[in-house]
């Protein structure tokens, strides 16, 4: 099945995704079992973040290939970082580059597990059960503030900085899928998801050991390659199995 | 007005305290005018943390004497990091210490700005009328997962390490107050909220370049001092003008 949210009327609506269009549900998947509420159509959809999660986790340095291409080391055992929610947008929506950002911007490709119930001390095969479906990630980043900052605040955080749709999956095996990154039509990287130091299930096993997880927590897992984005670019990223990701770049103050 | 979550029945519910109880509303203060639906004696309450922020903003080095006492450099400019949600607890609840942490485990004393309304582009007399309240928070952390960890994670974002309470107070000159940090009754730090090196508007000025801040968010401020906490203790952090933040100290696995 796959499962997203999109605006009706200003307001945030849960759908079911079939070949043409959107099954409207009452309520959340995560919360229990929705009834059908309306219809709309893929093309008319306005496609918003998958959820907003009670709490974002985002892996680092995940991806060997990019690890040795950052010079960085080795991750010893599994820890994450945290993105914000304002920086979330949907599907379609435009990435806004502001206006100040100077140097490398650029796109980082990833996997994103959706949890779907509470749990803290999870073995493995808990966290295997508790990912609800898998969605995509674009981790936007501007380098220089990323260098000239304490923290990603802004660097990775800014508004419209956090692409996560177009859905979550639920029925696939999302560590055997191929992740490839697109800028208007033209390849730019391409690999394969299960490729991780450390895979989700890792992650859950060891932050539910001092952290209790709950139903919409992301865990973002980390690219193996980026590339740069220009105001103009559309960039796609596609997991086969999952879907395609698709986000114009523009620039701030222009909405076109 | 004082406002808070308490839990009713297994249900979160919005309170406006008053002297000896806590009337029950409708919704929250910050989507509109809510109506009185019950009430609760504060002797019986179930305190929970006072809002479960969108975004949740913390300040680092923000007052000169703790940037002293860590040999920090002083910023030279408002910069924020992330806390996360599962960590927030209510007044009155035990702060759990991990069976596995040694070494200094701390109380941060902090003013936090809770946000009242959607806003970017903020100028400081827009950031000022922003804020809907003020409350406190604990920024508990453990210094050794601090050191040996690539973020704060597991150090200040365990179960149980973010207590923030009893309430946010919205007719308060918040940055001329005084912060006090008790252990058991004996007063351990006390200094002047106002002593910052950015303060909180400064911070929504230079947030809202590249931020929605939305209500609900949080800005935890900083701390001018901290203190080590032992399984056994009661850590008070007063604010004058706000109110008495109170929690226990368990140990993990031994819940009196």
């Amino acid at each position: 099945m796959r499962y997203t949210r999109v605006e009706i009327g200003g307001r945030a609506v849960w759908g079911r995704v079939g070949e043409s269009d959107i099954e409207l549900l009452s309520e959340s998947p995560l919360d229990g079992d929705p009834s059908v509420i309306g219809m709309v159509s893929i093309a008319d959809a306005q496609w918003l973040p998958v959820v907003v999660p009670p709490v974002f986790y985002a892996v680092g340095m995940n991806y060997p290939r990019h690890i040795a291409h950052a010079r960085a080391e080795t991750p010893s055992r599994p820890e994450v970082g945290y993105r914000a929610n304002n920086a979330l947008t949907g599907h379609r929506s435009p990435i806004v580059k502001p206006a100040g950002v100077e140097g490398r911007f650029e796109a980082e490709p990833e996997l994103v597990a959706v949890i779907g119930r509470t749990l803290k001390h999870a073995s493995y095969d808990e966290a295997r059960k508790s990912v609800f479906g898998w969605t995509i990630g674009n981790d936007v980043s501007a380098r220089t503030w990323q260098h000239q900052d304490r923290s990603f605040w802004r660097s990775k955080n800014s508004d419209t900085f956090k692409p996560m749709g177009p859905w979550m999956e639920t029925d696939v095996d999302a560590l055997a899928q191929t992740t490839t990154l697109r800028v208007n039509g033209e390849v730019r990287a391409s690999f394969a998801t299960g490729d991780m130091v450390f895979d989700p299930f890792d992650h859950i096993v060891e932050l539910t050991k001092h952290i209790t997880m709950h139903p919409g927590d992301v865990l973002w897992m980390g690219a193996e390659s980026t590339c740069q984005l220009e105001p103009g670019d559309t960039v796609d990223i596609e997991i086969s199995g999952i879907g395609v990701l698709s986000n114009p770049v523009h620039i701030e103050g222009n909405p076109s």
